[in-house]
């Protein structure tokens, strides 16, 4: 269950005031609370690349080096996505037998090579897109919407949002769909269940608007897709043999998109967010679940990523690792059943850039970044409430050579450098230059699919566009370079 | 249990990325959290006057007005201290036939008229003061240290605190003390148990030094008191009768002091700290607990203050309030046993100077202030982290005209204010500035008992010295206006 834009302090569990996530702090209850759990980028698709392949986008190709360090995602105009090469996870699981089914946002491109059921789903429902829109059909084509492999209607037109009430029975759905699938499945099966109603513009459905004390959308959102989960949860639980053998792991795809303000989650007491390589836009909300094999009411503080998946799910189910390639995935079984510590390293990338690492209960800024000064100006801003002298800065900023070190248990929020002439910096600086040096030197970056953008790659002619008609004029091919802001 | 600069943040259950308050988790868990629970003023004297006084320091007199706005205590130079004729809970509590002690730091003064056994305790075993020093008994003397009405020695010489290392065995005493006084009564009593371990600099006993995951001496001394807390509840709990008829409140005395970076607690998502009336300064980590009348597991979002445990209190031991004056106290009787909503507002002052309000979901702030510029550049900074345009000045600002509007459900970072020209801001406006008009208008200050100091009044001859030959020359009175610099 991967949220969208959901931070880290929107959990009841992680101290919101409000505490209304009342199914998600139950299920912690019932399984084990992860407190340092990252993504592997700050942002929507290069996040979700990695949880599938396992490994980071700079591997992946789910970066941009148009620039450095700029974040970059699939809007409609990219001609990228999840390359042929790579093997996700519904692939490896195909393998060992399961059924693969995502609901909700794709986000790994959408033209039709890129399209989830050519990389190992079996059955899709949802947008290979964002909620953006509605555009007018001429000069942009409104976002299509699929059940498999072909295109069933449109958002803002057979997929009904309205923006300005942030109203929409999407999550309803989606809510649906899991349980449908989960109910009726005969096999194993792996659900990536991933709504997007979070990302701002939020939109819930008619029932819970006004629901929150938050008063607020992203307040009434929250609630309905914690709720979404509790019946899924249950879904899971009423069937004793599902209740024993179905691993669910809840996170979000980065930090609060504070950018958004109001209309954005919390990250806590954590920096920053989405965007970031601060620890509001990596750090997520995590639960791991599985009433027979995980302990109830459990902790962890292992630092691990939302690429462990891969390694972790292929040794569940014994699904053989390719041996081809590099993963950056850990197997987290001792974590996740014995409650253990293993040795990880957290890599921090933004874009083609890596930026910081986290090795045990330190973490090392090796270049910081929040956006471009000019953009901060006009109000895009990735810290409201936030500023750290020389750390959230307004230029990409190269602490290479004197890194800034925090210590992520004393000083979670990153507001305290540890001192550069102190005996705890100096016991730990040469570790940090040698990871970040060996991680840079073995890393071989894969081909970046996030350069190259084209109007004619649009939503104008998705596959089965014309079984239902809705098939648009596509214009002349004029690639460009993509332009990354942040 | 009043704690000394604990924040918001440091309460596992209020999402400490740590989690190391165990026994307050558990605590909650078999009581009462409060989410929206306040001091009435952001620094340790003015805020233990109004706990015990259930007044405002305005009214009760723990306020400067040497200078509008100020932050001021009780440092051994000051003359004033709490007046003879406020009546505090302890006495109340005496004509109702309950035993009282204080266990920890009084701060409402250290001349001999000021001291707690003037002022309806029975026993006091603890300081006037914080424990700053080492001092040289020459221009400076030593803290004294309290039995009852006599010194029984001083800070740094009888009670040893290594101030490098950060360890004295002082909370231990004032754990044993208070489990040795609950465990002796056969009367009912009033323990007010308020150790000062988490003041920087902090301290903790040598067992627990390096206990704390956060490796800091204010996350062990967390530790330390939690766990001490732990040992004072099983002690009410091994008894029926004591655990069917004891009432605790755990609450700290203003938000933590990240004036003190490292050697500070957290205030988890809300702004700034100790010292000012932003949510980080003013918001409390707050458990009410009470086997047989408080429901388990309850959370109750009410507006509260400390001061409200006075009427509170009066009610729960059938001890009629006095009629000759005005309180700030609401009796939290239906929130506490029947977890319903009561209408209160939140009045939040800085010295002599009412800065905001909060009614229902909304708080205003008429006033911003941080601390001075100058001081600022100096390195003094009580929103470490924290910048919001407009909010966090460096200038006592009046905003009394457009008071600025945050909504404490959607907002408690107070990030974001609500537009002056939306409908919402408008809906709201005349309330808050009747609200503020209204306090104003009918609020008679007392007289300030902060604002005179004097060296003459320090610590050479406390009550007792003479017994234990540790009196010291007096140098001559000269009373001067005291400075209080932010």
């Amino acid at each position: 269950m991967l949220m969208d834009d959901m931070g880290w302090g929107d959990l009841g569990v992680n101290g919101d005031p409000v505490r209304e996530t009342p199914n998600l702090d139950a299920m912690s209850v019932e399984g084990m609370l992860l407190t340092d759990f990252y993504t592997a980028n700050p942002l929507c698709s290069p996040s979700r690349a990695a949880l599938l392949t396992g490994r980071l986008p700079i591997r992946n190709g789910f970066y941009t080096d148009n620039i450095d360090a700029r974040n970059s995602y699939t809007p409609q105009e990219i001609v990228g996505g999840i390359s042929q090469w790579e093997i996700l996870l519904p692939e490896l699981l195909q393998k060992s037998g399961y059924r693969n089914k995502i609901v909700g946002k794709w986000h790994l491109g959408h033209q039709s090579q890129y399209l989830p059921l050519r990389h190992g789903f079996h059955e899709f429902f949802g947008s290979t897109n964002c909620h953006f829109g509605p555009y007018d059909n001429i000069n942009t084509p409104n976002i299509a919407f699929f059940r498999n492999d072909r295109m069933i209607g449109r958002y803002f037109e057979n997929i009904k949002i309205n923006k300005d009430k942030h109203i929409s029975d999407l999550t309803q759905q989606y809510i649906t769909e899991a349980i449908d699938f989960i109910t009726n499945q005969s096999q194993p099966f792996f659900l990536y269940w991933t709504p997007d109603s979070l990302h701002a513009p939020t939109f819930r459905s008619s029932p819970y608007v006004g629901r929150s004390v938050k008063n607020s959308s992203y307040g009434d959102t929250l609630i309905e897709i914690d709720e979404g989960i509790g019946r899924i949860l249950d879904t899971i639980k009423k069937n004793d043999s599902l209740a024993n053998n179905t691993f669910v792991l809840f996170t979000s795809d980065n930090g609060a998109a504070l950018v958004s303000t109001t209309d954005a989650g919390s990250n806590g007491p954590l920096l920053c967010g989405k965007q970031t390589t601060f620890e509001g836009g990596f750090r997520e909300p995590a639960i791991a679940w599985w009433p027979s094999k995980i302990p109830p009411n459990t902790l962890s503080k292992q630092p691990a990523t939302i690429m462990d998946l891969f390694r972790t799910i292929a040794t569940i189910t014994d699904s053989p690792m390719p041996e081809d390639r590099e993963f950056d995935s850990y197997d987290l079984s001792p974590v996740l059943f014995k409650n253990q510590k293993i040795d990880t390293n957290i890599y921090y990338y933004r874009g083609n850039q890596l930026m910081a690492i986290r090795n045990g209960n330190y973490k090392a800024h090796f270049w910081t970044f929040t956006n471009p000064i000019e953009q901060y100006k006009t109000g895009i801003n990735f810290c409201p409430g936030n500023f750290v002298k020389n750390i959230t800065t307004h230029t990409l900023t190269d602490h290479t050579f004197r890194p800034k070190l925090f210590h992520m248990n004393r000083d979670p929020g990153e507001r305290y450098p540890i001192s550069e002439i102190s005996k705890e910096y100096k016991s730990v600086f040469q570790k940090f230059s040698n990871l970040y040096k060996e991680h840079i030197d073995k890393t071989k970056p894969g081909k970046p699919q996030l350069n190259w953008c084209d109007r004619a790659v649009m939503h104008w002619i998705p596959p089965g566009c014309e079984a239902i008609n809705m098939c648009l004029p596509v214009p002349q091919s004029k690639p460009y370079k993509c332009f990354w802001p942040h």
